[in-house]
This record gives C-alpha cells, sequence and structure tokens, in this order.
C-alpha cells in the first residue's frame, strides 16, 4: 500500500499522517472503524486550510492553563491518538503531570495492550484502564464505552479527550468533569460538549500543547484560572466555522 | 465491530452505508485507503444534510441525457463502488448499454477479481479491466494506475467515474473523453475536472441516475444533446459550495 509520497505534492503532510495511520491499522492499534474516522478528519483538515487557525491557537493556550490548575487530570488515548501521536502524549503526561488511560469506542484486550505498549515505547510509565482495571462506570452510557478506571477518568477533574465521540464528552460533562476536546469538526457533538475544544488537527495541536504548558509553567493560579474562565468555547467554535466558510468561499472563487 | 443502530438515529443511514463498506474490507473488496476515502466523503455528506441536493439532481439528469447519447460509455467501479452499489451499477450499465470496468487506485489482481465476482453476482455479464485484460495506458499517468482495458475505457467515449482521483479524471479529459464524475467534494480535483460532476452521495446517486436514464428513453439525439450541451458543471459546482456554506451557518446558529 505505500506509495511515494513526492516532496512538492500539495498535500504531503496529509499523505505522511495518513502512512502512519495505515501502519497503526497494520499493527493492530488502530480499528477500521479508526480508518473512517481519520478520512472524516481528513476532510475538515482541509477545509480548515491544513493549519492552526487563530481559535485553535487559543483554545491550545486555555486548554495548558486548565491542565495546570488541574487537580487530577487525565488523557485519554484511543487507537488514532497512539498511532499517530504516542510521543506528544507521553510528553504532555510529564509536563503537565496528567495520567494516561487507554479508552477504546469498540474495546478489544487485544488493542488496548497494543495500544499500552506503543506508549511505553514513548516513556509513558503507567498506562492505565487496559483491560479489568477499567473497573468504573460512567452512569448514562451504554455496553462498554461506559467502562473506566477508577484511578483515572473516573475521578479525573480534568480529561483531555482527542478524537472522542459525543455521547461519551456529553456523559462526562454530566458528571461534572471539564473536557477538553481536539476535534476538528467544530459543529460536532464533540465539540460543542466539551469545556474547551481544539478545532485542529493532533498532529498540530498536540506538540503546540506541550510548548504552550511550558510557556505558561511559571504563572500563579490565579492567572491561569482567569484564563480559562475568560475563554468563551461557543463563541471561539463559531469563529471557527466562519474560517471554513470564507475558505470554501474562496476556493470556489479560486477554482476557475 | 458490529453495533445495533437504532432507527431513530440521526445518522441511522450513514451508519448502514458504513456498515455496509466495513463488510467489504472484510471480504477483500475494499482497500483500507478505501475506507479512510469512505470518511472524507462521510464529511462532505454531513456537510450537504445527507440528501440530494437540487444541483445534484440537475447533474443527474444531464449525465442521464449524455449517456444516452453516447456511442461507447463504460463506467469505471473500484472497490467502494462494488462493495456499496454493485446492483446498481449493473441497472445503469443495462438501461445505458454501458460497459463496466473495474479500474483501481491500488491494483491487485485478488481485489480485482472479487469485484468482478461481486459485480457478476448482481447479474453482470462481462466486467472488463481485470488483472492482464487492462493491456491500454492513459497517457501521462504513472505506475498501474494508467492501466485500462483497450475494449472499455481507452476507447469509450463517455466514461462514469465514480469516486475517481483527481489525476485519472484530468488524464482521462486530455483525451478527449467526456467524465460522469460522482463526488461529494465540490472543490475536488475530480470535481473540477469532470464534465459533469455530481455532488452526491453514490448509495443516492446512482439510483437517481436509473431512473432518469428511463425518463429520458424516448427522447431524440437532439433533445438529449441539448441537456447536455446547455450544462454549466462549473456554475453547477459553485451552486453546491453555497448551498454547503448556508448549511454550516445555519448549523453554528443552531448550535446553541
Amino acid at each position: 500500500m505505500r506509495i511515494n509520497i513526492p516532496k512538492d505534492h500539495p498535500r504531503a503532510e496529509s499523505l505522511r499522517i495518513r502512512e502512519k495511520l495505515e501502519e497503526g491499522f497494520e499493527k493492530g492499534l488502530v480499528a477500521s472503524a479508526g480508518l473512517i474516522a481519520h478520512g472524516r478528519g481528513e476532510a475538515f483538515d482541509y477545509l480548515l486550510g491544513e493549519r492552526t487557525i487563530p481559535p485553535a491557537s487559543q483554545a491550545i493556550r486555555t486548554a495548558a492553563a486548565m491542565l495546570l490548575t488541574a487537580e487530577n487530570p487525565v488523557i485519554s488515548v484511543n487507537g488514532n491518538t497512539a498511532a499517530l501521536v504516542a510521543d506528544e502524549i507521553v510528553r504532555i503526561s510529564k509536563s503537565a503531570k496528567a495520567k494516561i488511560e487507554v479508552n477504546l469506542f469498540y474495546r478489544s484486550t487485544e488493542r488496548e495492550i497494543k495500544i499500552k505498549d506503543r506508549l511505553e515505547k514513548a516513556g509513558a510509565s503507567n498506562v492505565l484502564g487496559v483491560s479489568r482495571e477499567a473497573d468504573a462506570r460512567i452512569p448514562e452510557l451504554g455496553s462498554e464505552r461506559c467502562c473506566v478506571d477508577s484511578r483515572g477518568m473516573y475521578t479525573a477533574d480534568v480529561v483531555v479527550i482527542p478524537l472522542e465521540d459525543g455521547d461519551r464528552t456529553e456523559a462526562l460533562s454530566k458528571m461534572g468533569k471539564k473536557t477538553i476536546a481536539v476535534d476538528l469538526n467544530p459543529l460536532s457533538r464533540t465539540s460543542q460538549k466539551a469545556s474547551i475544544t481544539i478545532v485542529d488537527n493532533i498532529v498540530r495541536a498536540l506538540p503546540t500543547l506541550t510548548e504552550n504548558i511550558k510557556d505558561l509553567e511559571g504563572k500563579s493560579d490565579l492567572e491561569l484560572e482567569r484564563i480559562w474562565k475568560e475563554f468563551d468555547n461557543t463563541k471561539n467554535l463559531k469563529k471557527c466555522v466562519e474560517i471554513i466558510n470564507k475558505r470554501l468561499t474562496r476556493m470556489a472563487k479560486e477554482a476557475n
């Protein structure tokens, strides 16, 4: 399946990310539904111009401030996240003193262990949520999608949810948790229900998040809290939609 | 991987299509890159409201007229098309007297044979382009993506290309062929380079195309030619972008 990607290909970066994901699929980290979900992301990233737009930068800075004031932050990791940004997850975990928990939409112990291994290879020392360790339940969620680790997401005050589904985001919010989502569709239920939504590709957003955490490290809790209390997620999401609209209009004009 | 889809789920139809595609993947008809491509389509279909928009209906009628005046029409079929709409492909082939040719982005004789089998199961009598039958080359296209059947796409005057890539669409146009694309992204290179672009999901567009062929069957060649000669693909694509823009704006408003 590998093709040589010419360096000057207009969408070379997007193709490289896709290759990484397909590699993750071949290794058993990524589910087939994860490939489809990635495609949806690609379409929205194309609409954003495959760059970090200003409202995303603002959301990333706010997320860094929120993580630094959290008591028990947890980063939720699924197959796509592990395949694309395992190293960055570990870096954020260390700089924000956040736990890492595996959390799959389609649970499979085999895949959970592979994801855990990938994260440990990247330097993670304690990966939660694998198999029976997911011993607690998020209320109102059906079947296996509700299982979380009582030492992790269940007792967390802030949860970072890259590539999460809408039901689970909503359920976490109802439990009173603050949620930081990374989602390329500003209109998805995840985007609308999260406390802070970073409308950006995880491969760009997470390194920037690490930088922002380092940049804000010296600030007082009061200063940090002010940053995220002043943030209006709804307004920020509207700005993202406006940017997509403008770009679509411009692309349609330029098409001739 | 199968989940029960509740009938009242707001995106039940989209989930059912996805299941069909995953089934095709498990059977070896669909490539892993095809799953990602499907995800991109899902995102654009979501932006269209998962319905056939008026400019798509107009493009479908125009395509029907073009097919009925064609001398040697050919329908190009890839893995996703075979998995999702094999029956419809055969129906169109019969009503428009069009040949069917397998044409994959990632060539694999094994997959070509599986796709041929699927089409024959749907009633196709002569499926072209499998393995060494793809004996002719589209000029200017690299590697294996250029191979076509000399009895099919190579000598065709009109080619139906559901889910085609931009390079190949452009190369077919340069060979002087008329192309009818089905593509959910009105700004893709395929959409921009095709003679007629149907911005719609193939599962909705193809049955409507069959209906339109039947409806126009009695008309004279002069009447039919007038229909497609009056059609302006560029204008039609702009209308699609406007519809997406309006919908995005409305969704952003309703999100609160």
